[in-house]
């Protein structure tokens, strides 16, 4: 089997319109047509061929990409229509062929990229003022189905073939794993039965039942299918308000700069380092001297290269190259390096202006955070000497599983809370960082917010409970060179385990229940002999033979 | 390895006080102390031995045992004082030894029960008055400390050795898998960053520095040990109220009778057949011709002989036979013979007594459904002529996956709604089954409440969305023929992994966060070769060899 996870060429994540081989984008007025055409031949490694509109993680990179154009370079994008371009396919899902010969790791990193790329959807139609229709002009089997699930309202063709399906259970003995179980029962809201039932049908339920059983919104025949995707985008644009972007001028996204040396990834503004050896990386992010513009005008006239935008671009990009490129490396200390006043002025300029771009900068870094407290890696933001974690970047530090600051009056190192602590950046679970690191103790995360626009030494840092480690200059590096030693001694799974559980106390939500249950659920199948052994469901699909399944029930 | 599952010997769940080899019970006015001393040479199966009070599934069973008496046997009761009966030790979790040489299917149905049990603490305090004090008189580790979560309070003795702990991640590559994660971040609202370094400290933490991190509530010098667990206690019985129950005599639970021949499981009311071949049950409850009791104290005067809770004991025990002795049984049929009339008197009473007793039992099957709906097995509640899922009934159809439901004029079948749907029986998001079932169509869980106390045919129950299929005599037996083979050819794992995505929509609880997330993480760390390989932790633990890990991560 090949080792994607350690083949020799980096898996990219980056790419452009121009480069696309299985999307087209099309933008006309306030409604923009993605169509899903897959090129057969255009797999990301060899060994399988992506029929019918089935993907893998090159297609969904482009996908993702696209959605990330559309919010920038579109602002004036109010539909965003998702169709299929073969005939009479939307989409088969995720490759089979694909996923039955990846390891065990690239399956749930990929499926993780792919639940990210549809919670980018509805971010873009919750924040960005984008509405989704899936027009669904033919078959939508699996992820197929799971893209228009995150859509906002599905359209199916009624042609008497064209279904909805989930044939992962009684196919490939596995589960829909891009959010489809939990977006049937806590989005569309369908029946526990007739999911139950739904996803034991591998041909999938399609016309007039599809509809009763809420599984799709509308139904359009094939003689009048284009007119009817054009009147629900239509009335899809309609139902949006975009203040001050229906003539607003997009924000082209300029290719990240990144050097790839051996042990180091290095950015304008970020840098991975790694240490092979230890299983640790080193990710420094460095702040400019100064804080660049001021208002909102002025970050837009920047666009891209706007250094607040363009770091966390950066870091987006570094977490997924650490994802599917470095699995051995298990451990990542975090550490900024700058002018801790240099961070609070951006979020000042955040509070201050209520400019589109900035909104959807706000809203692109809430999604970074997010990236990397659903890493399976573990972080320890390290504050010493010249680093500035403050506002925004006291947010990473927040988002990291442990933060060891300096504390000795001999080398101060400063922190400083900003507005980006009070809400602007909602962790999964729907509260701030603050509200759920002192779940427990109420008061404490006003407290911290008191101090807001205010920078402050370790020691009221470690008072007011934003340490989980203070030592002075002699502890400091026997404490911290253990930690890290004894941290990546430990079993990388049971880390795993451990970090999804802590990482989001309080409330659930969607996007909780995602990464949290279903995706835990699916990583335990995708490891069973049933799915992936010899004879598993999975490895047999597509085989003369059939399943040997070990029937025996946990 | 010893294959438990399929001992011939089925593992058992039912015992007495008289018969407990690890716990003592003893009741002094309202404070009751649950002593552990775990009988080193006791275990359920021969190959470990239960050192340092670390226990097995026949130690838990005496727990659950002990819980269910001290609600029914002892209403006066106040307040429960968990201790340990050796010395400087309080408990040192799941025996080791027993988890690696057991096989997966039997460590994920230990911790299922053991959870179980937990919970069940949890509602006795919740629901009971009955308030937990962990009084822990040393050491306190992995399953241990998680039994101190799941009391009220928790006392530790400052003896300068004894801590709190979760060795499990550093020790044994595995979490701590009864709760303890969700507990800790969920029930105590520890810091993230806290549980974090807790988790990875295998000595763990004691002294001040465990009550500062909220770990333990208080600490008591030993000298003054004695006085401050009775401080402690009487604190705790003197906050509950028990209005009805001081003077109350208890209920006696007298032994099950139940009948083990070959294919059948037979019970008073209950009955299990099995049809090996086809991996299905046929359960059968049946009820008695006249509703028996007309209020609480009738069935007070009954006890432990009254139908219905005899019922549900007898389906609990049946539930739990089916997880520990049958793995290969994934589907089954739920049928409840008699009249529906006679469920419906039931519920009538429920709803106009508000004696103890009566309010356990209900408590009690509130427990059961959960049991069901968290057994790793599919439930179709199958309805033809002679049936009777009516009030409590229904409840049950509702909670297995699908409700068949026979609707033929010359075959009539009764379904009948009762106060039973209307929040007597709380799933574990805290919501109705009719709640969660109609999510997403608002109106239609009224639209069924409507007809509370109301006998009415298959076609209303059809039109109301009771039934998941409702086909007529002619297609009634192929039909339900096909759905029953088709189940049980599914992989085993998907069907669990889909089922425990489907039960339970809307919110989650500390409960669902245990059942759902943590326990699906456990299960795929107990699959990994990282814990259960020939070189991985689990296995190695306590044995010469060092555990050899992959550092991947995923």
């Amino acid at each position: 089997m090949p080792n994607l996870a350690t083949a020799p060429t980096p898996i990219e994540t980056e790419t452009h319109p121009s480069r696309y081989r299985h999307w087209r984008l099309a933008v006309a007025g306030d409604v923009a047509t993605l169509t899903m055409a897959v090129e057969q031949d255009g797999g990301q490694r060899p060994g399988y061929e992506l029929k019918l509109n089935s993907y893998d993680l090159g297609v969904d990179v482009e996908l993702a990409d696209a959605v990330q154009r559309l919010v920038f370079e579109h602002p004036e994008v109010r539909c965003v229509v998702v169709t299929g371009g073969l005939d009479r396919v939307f989409c088969a899902g995720a490759n089979i062929h694909m996923l039955s010969t990846s390891t065990h790791g690239f399956k749930v990193n990929f499926c993780k990229y792919t639940n990210e790329t549809r919670l980018y959807i509805e971010d873009a139609s919750e924040s960005s003022g984008k509405r989704f229709l899936a027009a669904l002009n033919g078959t939508a089997s699996g992820g197929g189905y799971e893209l228009a699930l995150a859509c906002d309202r599905i359209l199916l063709v009624d042609d008497k073939s064209s279904a909805v399906s989930f044939p992962e259970l009684p196919l490939l003995g596995v589960l829909p794993g891009t959010g489809g179980l939990t977006r049937l029962a806590d989005k569309r809201k369908i029946r526990r039965d007739l999911g139950d039932v739904f996803n034991t049908i591998a041909e999938g339920i399609k016309g007039k039942r599809a509809v009763q059983w809420r599984l799709v919104d509308r139904l359009a025949p094939l003689s009048r299918w284009d007119e009817v995707v054009g009147e629900e985008a239509r009335a899809l644009a309609s139902s949006v308000a975009l203040p001050g972007r229906g003539e607003a001028r997009g924000v082209e996204l300029a290719p990240l700069a990144v050097e790839h040396q051996g042990d180091r990834l290095s950015y304008s503004q970020v840098e991975l380092a790694f240490d092979r050896a230890a299983r640790t990386a080193r990710l420094t992010l460095t702040l400019p001297s100064a804080a660049g513009p001021a208002d909102g005008a002025g970050a837009f006239a920047q666009g891209s290269a706007w250094w607040f935008f363009r770091l966390f671009r950066e870091l987006d990009h570094a977490l997924l190259h650490l994802r599917l490129n470095e699995p051995a490396t298990g451990l990542v200390t975090v550490r900024v390096a700058g002018d801790p006043a240099v961070a609070l002025a951006v979020d000042a300029l955040f509070e201050a202006s209520d400019h589109w771009f900035v909104m959807e900068v706000k809203h692109f870094v809430k999604r970074v955070l997010k990236r990397l407290e659903n890493s399976a890696r573990s972080f320890y933001a390290v504050g010493d000497e010249g680093t500035a974690f403050a506002g925004t970047f006291l947010e990473l530090a927040l988002a990291c599983d442990r933060f060891y600051l300096l504390n000795d009056p001999d080398a101060p190192v400063q922190v400083g809370v900003s507005a980006a602590s009070a809400g602007m950046y909602p962790m999964a679970n729907g509260l701030t960082r603050l509200a759920t690191r002192f779940l427990g103790t109420p008061g404490a995360a006003e407290a911290v917010l008191e101090h807001q626009g205010e920078l402050f030494d370790a020691a009221t840092a470690d008072e007011l409970g934003l340490a989980t480690f203070a030592p002075d200059s002699i502890d400091w590096e026997d404490e911290l060179r253990l930690a890290l030693e004894e941290r990546a001694s430990f079993s990388p799974d049971a880390l795993t385990g451990m970090e999804q559980n802590l990482r989001f106390a309080g409330p659930e939500t969607l996007e909780t229940k995602i990464f949290g249950r279903l995706s835990a659920w699916q990583n335990w199948i995708f490891q069973r002999p049933n799915a992936v052994g010899e004879r598993g469901a999975l490895k047999s699909y597509g085989t003369p033979e059939r399943p040997e399944l070990d029937y025996n029930r946990t």
